[in-house]
């Protein structure tokens, strides 16, 4: 069956049914705003949207559920990144009516999946016909502790790089089933000074000179430290992006101890990689010689 | 120049200077997330997401300021509809890289004066690249007082129905460049005890019916009465759509000292259209004998 066979409010209705929901949730989809429970006091609110396109983001015949996951997952990745606890999402469907109606079926299984997992409400959808390729765009809002919430620009002169898991061929499959480091986040957040900190969506070489632009500072970079999946050399490590791990960066003196407190709480790989400089003129992450294409 | 000539860093950044902030952004555009107060200890959060495509609700010739009022606009009224007030948006916008970037720069100028108008920033920007249809999507969150908030839901039998302004036509231009109901919204909720409350986005024939069927009643609706656009005919009062008026319920006894007020206050038209019903069963808005197309 197509899409528009089924109509807009019955196509809702059938995406909606058992969506994830909390009891944050006073009024969900259906009504003219979703109507929630604000953060605490001593939170911040946060918000974020992210969208993925089809033929950019995800290949035509990639697995819907799959490309739903991916969806859900970009946006929660920025939450990781500020140490943010992410609450509700809303979902904007752009489709042709002439898409199956199972693969939007399954679409939504893989939204509410990375969404259940991460204690996410979707808390309203929304669809729109569109001739050009299929979109899937989500917004999530959220909550941070007030003194805890971890920006871009509070990176210091000499404080220790690290970047969680490894780098690099995410092409191959990976983008599709990263896991947003929300948790690891807030446990660093928790424990840990973390002066800056963000999520590498568009690759190290690209993201790094951002993180030290955004303080003010300059950085060196350990190319032979990085840690790489398997096949990978040090330019796919850092420019392929889609890695959705975590760099941050924290004084020099909390190092060690971080990564010794690190390895007996997550399994995930965790790898010092360089440090920032006082040199703010210092920003390219590329080895040299290396020609960055696109 | 065209939008691929100036690359998506520079364009955001262009693009967001002079975007409207408030005293309640504490990280805007440029972080991963945008940091912002949250609502007091008083208000729910409230949540609305809403796109405009091209071809279907904007024409391809169409003024980009417009387009940008009307994308920001229809969120709004959302608001308006939930008696909520809006804070902060997210914008997000679909474009093909052969754009004109003065067609861009406009949309931004429309976004920003229908932000303006309501005290909302923009804290955050994404675009992508499209092959298809020129997409605008837009999330707005704010908050409502917590007893103050109105539904679809609570409409009771004998309510008294009215709406604002003129219904029909809006297809003429007055669907580009409509003002959302925020400020006449707030006001009734504040005065008055209102029952259930919608904005008329498709039609008063198709949305009077929503808010009938969400709160479990009928209705009778007075066609003579319905306030119209001139030139227009009761079929299309009823189902051009894109008023963006409020519909609302009220007690039958609080109809005559709220239509006082209301003239002393507004110079906005309010009409009295008709009353809920006990019988659920009677649904149909449109007159006799009248065959809905779409």
């Amino acid at each position: 069956m197509k899409v528009a066979e089924i109509g807009e409010d019955r196509l809702l209705a059938r995406l909606l049914r058992n969506i994830p929901v909390n009891r944050l949730v006073i009024s969900g989809a259906g009504d003219d705003c979703a109507v929630v429970a604000p953060p605490t006091e001593r939170e911040l609110l946060l918000l974020k949207t992210d969208c993925v396109v089809e033929g950019i983001h995800f290949a035509s015949d990639a697995d819907a559920a799959a490309v739903g996951w991916k969806a859900m997952a970009r946006p929660l990745s920025d939450f990781a990144a500020v140490a943010g606890r992410p609450r509700f999402a809303l979902v904007t469907l752009l489709i042709d009516r002439a898409t199956e109606l199972s693969w939007v079926t399954k679409l939504y299984r893989g939204l509410r999946r990375a969404a259940s997992r991460f204690g996410v409400a979707i808390v309203g959808g929304e669809t729109s016909n569109t001739t050009g390729p299929k979109t899937i765009s989500v917004t999530i809002t959220g909550a941070a502790e007030r003194e805890r919430w971890v920006s871009r620009s509070g990176g210091k002169p000499g404080d220790a790089l690290f970047v969680t898991g490894r780098l690099g061929g995410a092409i191959g499959g990976r983008h599709l089933r990263f896991v947003p480091r929300i948790d690891e986040a807030r446990w660093l957040a928790e424990h840990f000074e973390i002066h800056a900190m963000m999520d590498l969506s568009d690759g190290l070489g690209t993201d790094l000179p951002r993180l030290a632009r955004a303080s003010g500072v300059g950085f060196e970079l350990n190319h032979e430290a990085l840690p790489r999946n398997r096949g990978c050399t040090i330019e796919q490590a850092l420019s392929d992006g889609e890695d959705y791990e975590l760099l941050f960066a924290v004084a020099p003196d909390t190092s060690d101890v971080l990564l010794r407190r690190w390895r007996k709480r997550w399994p995930l790989k965790l790898t010092r990689i360089g440090q920032l400089t006082k040199n703010a003129t210092r920003r390219n992450a590329l080895p040299s010689g290396y020609v960055h294409f696109t």
